[in-house]
């Protein structure tokens, strides 16, 4: 299955429990759009998160985020990785 | 030792060859500073390359990555991640 890298911006002074949370609400529900994330990463002081995930396409990483309350900026495919 | 993600601009096209010859110029010099990067993941058509890395600070990273002849477009602590 294909991989991308999303990327938010905004979350501002992010706690481990506050992205533990917000992962869990993508977890929650990523099954409906058959997608697993993996790994997430958070910057509190300059707001931005980027995480790794195996979807279908990149609406479908869109849809979950979005009905999990933090809409990505933005979602790139990433088909190369080391 | 403080993780960080770094971003790199530009790189299209960027094939799996290319991305393991850029990672492992990193990899020969990354001792120098006492940096461990980790993962890398890239989106040849927006040019965009994502490294994850362990290291003392970012300007450590820098230093690695315009020495490898890749400089990074932006260099993030990432002290949160799940």
């Amino acid at each position: 299955m294909p991989k991308f890298m999303d990327v938010h911006e905004g979350m501002y002074g992010v706690t481990p429990e506050a992205l533990q949370q917000a992962h869990q609400a993508d977890l929650d529900i990523q099954g409906d759009e058959g997608v697993d994330f993996q790994r997430a990463w958070a910057d509190p002081e300059s707001g931005k998160v980027w995480c790794v995930s195996e979807a279908p396409n990149a609406d479908a990483i869109r849809r979950i985020h979005e009905r999990a309350g933090h809409p990505a900026t933005e979602v790139y495919p990433v088909p190369v990785e080391v």
